[in-house]
C-alpha cells in the first residue's frame, strides 16, 4: 500500500507559493481592464485636478469678502458674471465681487472659496446677498487635492477594482498592463463519473466536480478551460495532463489524488518531464489527500474527489496559489473573512485544521454561524453553506456562541 | 431655483424596489450558468446517490462481522473479491465475508459498510484481518443521503454558485431557466467632462464616472452599455436617453441631478413617454441628488456627479434595485457585511445616513477601520477604501473603538 508522504499544514502549503512567478504581462484596454492585476506602479503625471474646482453650484468669491456676514447682517456683492463649465474664465474675482459657478466649474482669479447658492439672494442683476460667511478653501478642491503630480496613483500588483479603473480614467491612460489572466485545466478522474449529459447506470454518477471548480475558477476572474472526464487509465490520463500542461497556466486534476490502488495522479506527475512532487497531504479535514507537484515550472494538483474536499482545498489552499500567479499582492486573506456567533458546540480533531460548513442565520440582533454536519461527498451540504469556519490545529473544539471568521464560499 | 422634492430615507428608497419586476427569463447552458440567478425551484428526479457509495477505500462489509475486532483481536473475514468502479457487482457480503472497495464503489448487496484500507491488512488471496470494528452505515452514504427523489433541490431566486453549478450537474440539467441580466445604460453629462483620450483644457476633466459605473455594473454580473458623454444640452440628452432606453432595462445617468440650473435630468424625464419621478434626494451622505423615475416600466437614475457620491448610491440603492430586476431573492444585503473596530472617533450629521471611507488595518489581533476623509469628489479616497462604513440617521457620531459593520466596496 502507498502511504500518504510529505504531509504539510496549511501555511507550509502555502509558502510553495514562492516556487510560482506571476504569468507575463499584457496590454488591454481600459474598458476590459475590470478585474485584472495592474503589472506596474502608475504614477500620475497630473495633478488632479489641474485647476481649483467648485464643488457647489453657487458664487466663486474672496472669502474674506463673505466674513460676518449672517441672516441678520448679509454681505452685499458685486456680481461679474458667470463661469462657463469646462472652460477657464477671464474674470477676475476682487474683494466684494462674486462670479457664478456650477459644480465642477473652474475658480477664476482671485477667488479662493465658493458661496453656495442656497445661502445667497439675487438683489438685481449684479448684486447677490450673502448670508452665511465661508473660509478660504471651503466648497472647492484645490490644485491637486485628490492627487499630486508625479505621486504614486495606483500600485502594481492591486486588482482594478471599479474606483482603479476610475482612477485610470482621470490619468487618460486608455490601455493597461496587466498581469495575463491565468487558464486553469480542470480534469475530472474516474471510472464511476459520467458526462452531465449521460443517465448514469448502476454504480455511476455523473460529473459535479468539472462544474464546481469551473465555478470557482471564474469567480477569481481566471479563465476555466474543462477537459472533461477521464477513466482510470494512466496512459490516457498521461496524455490529457500533458496536452493540458501546454494548454493552461495551472492544471487540477480532481478524483485519483489518495493512496488507493486507482489513484494514478502520482504516477502521471512523476513520469511528466521537469516534475518534482511538493507534497502529498495536507493537514486539513476535509481535503486530505491533495497533491502540489511543479511540472514545468506550473502547479499541478490533485485533489480530493470528493466535492466538498475539493471545494474546501480549493477555497484554502489552490486559490492563494491562483492569485500568486495571477500576480495579485498578498494581502493575507483576511479582509474579506466575516463573524458570527456559533449556534452550537463543535468537537474538533487535534493535529489538523478542520472546515465546517456553515449557514448564516440572523437572529436576535445577531449573525450566528449554524453548522452543516454531512460527508464530504454531499454537494446539498454546500448548497445550504454560507461560508466556512476554521478550528485550529490545536483546538479541541469550539463552544456555543464563540466568535468565529466566516469565509464566504 | 428649482428646490429638492420627494426627499426620501434609504428604507424608503428601497421600498420602491416593487414597482419593477424581474426581466423575461431564458434558457442558457450549464456551463455559462454561472453568476445567473435561476427563475424557477428545482426538483430533484432522482435519488443522489441513487445507490450506496463507499466513501473510503477498503473493504464492503457487514457490520456486524467486524463487531469487536481489535489490534490484538482481529476479526478474520473472507475475500470474495473486487467490486469495478461504475459498476454493480453480482457479488453479496454475507456474515464473516469481505468484498474489496474503492471510494466511490458501490456497495454489493449484503454489505451495509466500509472497513478502511488502513485498519486491514491482508493474510492472502482470500483472508483479511480486520483490527476495528465499523456500524452499519460507516465509510458509506446511503441511498438519498445528499438528496431525495421529489426534493426541491435549488431554489428560485438565488444565484447560482459553484456549488449551484454542481447540483444542477449532479441532476443532469444541462439547461438551465434563468433570469435575463439586466443590461444597464450608462450616460456621463457635464460640459466639463472630456473623454479618456482626450487632453483636457482649462476647466475639464476626463472622464471617470462612466468607468466607475461600468465597473460597479459588470462586478454584479449584469451588462453595462456606456453611452459616453452628453454634454449639458436638453436636446441631445432627451435623444440619448430615449435610445439607451430602447437598448437598456435600466439607466444610470451620472452628473446633472442636482438642482443648478444646469441640471436637465429631471426635465427629461418628465419630457419622455410614460414617466413618473419617484423620489429626488435621499437623505444619505454623500449621494442626497439623487433621482429615482419609472420610465416605460424601466428604472431610470439620475446620480451625483461627484464620483464618490455616485458610488455610494450605487453601492447602497442602485444594486438592490439591480438585484431586483436580475429576480435575485432578498437576503436583507447584510450577509456579506463585516466588522472592524473604529480607529478614532467620528462626527456625523443627524437626519441623515453618512457613509464613511474606511481602510482596514490589521493591528494588535483586531482588523482596525480607519476612516479616510476627503471630499466626495476625490477618486483617489475610493483607491485608498476597503470598504464603507454607516453612520446611522439618529446618531450624532461614533466613538473610537466602536464595533462597526464594513461594506466592502
Amino acid at each position: 500500500m502507498k502511504a500518504f508522504f510529505k504531509v504539510k499544514t496549511i501555511d507550509q502549503a502555502l509558502e510553495y507559493r514562492k516556487h510560482f512567478a506571476p504569468l507575463r504581462t499584457e496590454d488591454i484596454s481600459l474598458g476590459e481592464s475590470m478585474g485584472s492585476v495592474l503589472a506596474t506602479d502608475i504614477r500620475s503625471d497630473i495633478d488632479l485636478p489641474d485647476f481649483a474646482r467648485s464643488i457647489m453650484d453657487g458664487f466663486a468669491v474672496r472669502g474674506a469678502s463673505t466674513f460676518g456676514a449672517s441672516e441678520g447682517n448679509p454681505a452685499y456683492l458685486n456680481l461679474k458674471g458667470t463661469v462657463a463649465m469646462g472652460e477657464s474664465s477671464n474674470l477676475a474675482v476682487g474683494p466684494g465681487e462674486a462670479v457664478r459657478i456650477s459644480t465642477g466649474g473652474m475658480l477664476p482669479t482671485g477667488a479662493d472659496s465658493v458661496v453656495m447658492v442656497e445661502h445667497t439672494e439675487a438683489i438685481d442683476d449684479t448684486t447677490i446677498e450673502v448670508y452665511r460667511s465661508v473660509a478660504p478653501g471651503q466648497n472647492m478642491v484645490e490644485v491637486g487635492e485628490d492627487l499630486n503630480k508625479g505621486e504614486i496613483a495606483l500600485t502594481g500588483g492591486s486588482r482594478i477594482r471599479p474606483q482603479e479603473a476610475g482612477m485610470l480614467a482621470a490619468l487618460g491612460i486608455q490601455t493597461v498592463t496587466v498581469f495575463k489572466k491565468p487558464t486553469i485545466g480542470i480534469i475530472s478522474t474516474g471510472d464511476e463519473i459520467v458526462p452531465v449529459n449521460e443517465t448514469p447506470g448502476p454504480g455511476q454518477i455523473r460529473d459535479i466536480n468539472t462544474y464546481t471548480l469551473l465555478g470557482l475558477v471564474r469567480q477569481m476572474g481566471a479563465t476555466a478551460l474543462p477537459y472533461g472526464i477521464v477513466h482510470d487509465d494512466y496512459k490516457v490520463l498521461l496524455a490529457k495532463c500533458t496536452q493540458a500542461l501546454t494548454e493552461c497556466d495551472m492544471i487540477l486534476v480532481s478524483g485519483g489524488s489518495s493512496v488507493g490502488a486507482r489513484d494514478f495522479t502520482i504516477d502521471v506527475i512523476s513520469a511528466m518531464q521537469d516534475s518534482e512532487i511538493l507534497f502529498h497531504g495536507i493537514s486539513i479535514s476535509p481535503g486530505k489527500p491533495t497533491i502540489l507537484a511543479r511540472v514545468q515550472n506550473k502547479a499541478f494538483w490533485g485533489l480530493p474527489g470528493h466535492v466538498v474536499s475539493a471545494m474546501v482545498v480549493f477555497s484554502r489552499i489552490v486559490k492563494p496559489f491562483i492569485e500568486q500567479v495571477s500576480g495579485l499582492n498578498d494581502d493575507g486573506g483576511k479582509k474579506s473573512r466575516l463573524t458570527a456567533r456559533l449556534s452550537r458546540n463543535l468537537a474538533s480533531a487535534q493535529g489538523r485544521v478542520d472546515y465546517v460548513r456553515v449557514r448564516l442565520v440572523h437572529k436576535a440582533g445577531a449573525i450566528w454561524a449554524e453548522p452543516i454536519l454531512g460527508k464530504s461527498g454531499l454537494i446539498n451540504t454546500m448548497v445550504k453553506a454560507d461560508g466556512l469556519i476554521e478550528i485550529g490545529m490545536n483546538t479541541e473544539g469550539l463552544d456555543q456562541g464563540t466568535e468565529v471568521a466566516v469565509i464566504p464560499i
